[in-house]
């Protein structure tokens, strides 16, 4: 099977933020020609699917300025420099719930969107919730906690407040979990 | 509940490309005080969940320059101006696989990354396949045609293969059709 690999021929950076770099590729493609491809750098992210003791599941409801609208969402968050993914996952937790867990577990990691960016968000399952001593939110960071049921978050993802590919994989994962125990 | 608006004071466009546009945004949080967005504007995308007669699903295997791999994905593609999402989904489906479908149904629209984009992607599921004179690929376009059966595609999720939003939500979406028919 052919790679199609395209060589970079030259490489422009746009933009260095907080969040992401930009780069605009120069490349050789399998024919030979060339384009431009438009490639977003970000450092990867974190998110956890948590349910407290009462089987309810933790979410936080944010404003996101991109969308200019709040959106329900599972806690999740970047990766510092250096930090792994499963720290990452605990911090997150702690920081933006005030949940700790016992027990982390890996359960699937995507690119959000290969064509033009390399995120990767990593997805773990915490199981053992305990209430730490309170949220530490980022200083920019203002939001909701939420435990909500099953129904509560079917009615979430019908309104259309429960919308990003991370939460919809979370609302997938307990449907799946609920029907089958898989 | 507390919507924690984030008002624009002012918007710099760094950068406008054939597929993203980024803008710094300077932006007054909830509590008075002053934070900067980093916001990557994108047209949005349509994907497709598309099973052949056998029973097997249609994928493509193609390159992407940001991750410097390829990665096999249900048929995908930019939404062009002004088109409409399900008119996108035919016509992706039929550049990237020579498909036509008879029956297209919505199955779910989410934000691929709201941290940082606007990108939002629909999914559909095409039914009654059959073969039009070929595909029709972009210039710089390179990919090839797949179908596969489901312990092919568990096969492929397990080797890394299958990694991006969209095509792990086809194969939660395969599964659950699989062991509840839901």
């Amino acid at each position: 099977m052919e790679t199609y690999e395209e060589k970079t021929l030259n490489r422009k950076t746009i933009f260095e933020g907080r969040v992401i770099t930009v780069h605009l590729d120069e490349v050789s493609l399998p024919d030979g020609k060339t384009s431009t491809r438009e490639i977003v750098e970000h450092p990867g992210a974190v998110a956890v699917i948590a349910f407290t003791d009462e089987g309810k599941m933790v979410m936080v409801r944010q404003y996101r300025k991109p969308l200019n609208r709040a959106l329900v969402e599972i806690p999740a968050g970047k990766i510092d420099r250096g930090e792994q993914p499963e720290a990452c996952a605990r911090r997150e937790l702690e920081e933006e719930t005030g949940y700790v867990c016992a027990k982390l577990t890996h359960l699937v990691s995507f690119y959000t969107s290969p064509g033009f960016c390399d995120e990767i968000l990593h997805i773990y399952l915490a199981e053992g919730l305990t209430k730490a001593e309170g949220r530490h939110l980022d200083e920019d960071e203002f939001l909701d906690l939420l435990e909500v049921t099953f129904e509560e978050a079917e009615n979430l993802v019908k309104k259309g407040e429960i919308m990003d590919a991370k939460t919809i994989y979370a609302w997938q994962y307990w449907k799946a979990l609920r029907e089958t125990g898989k």
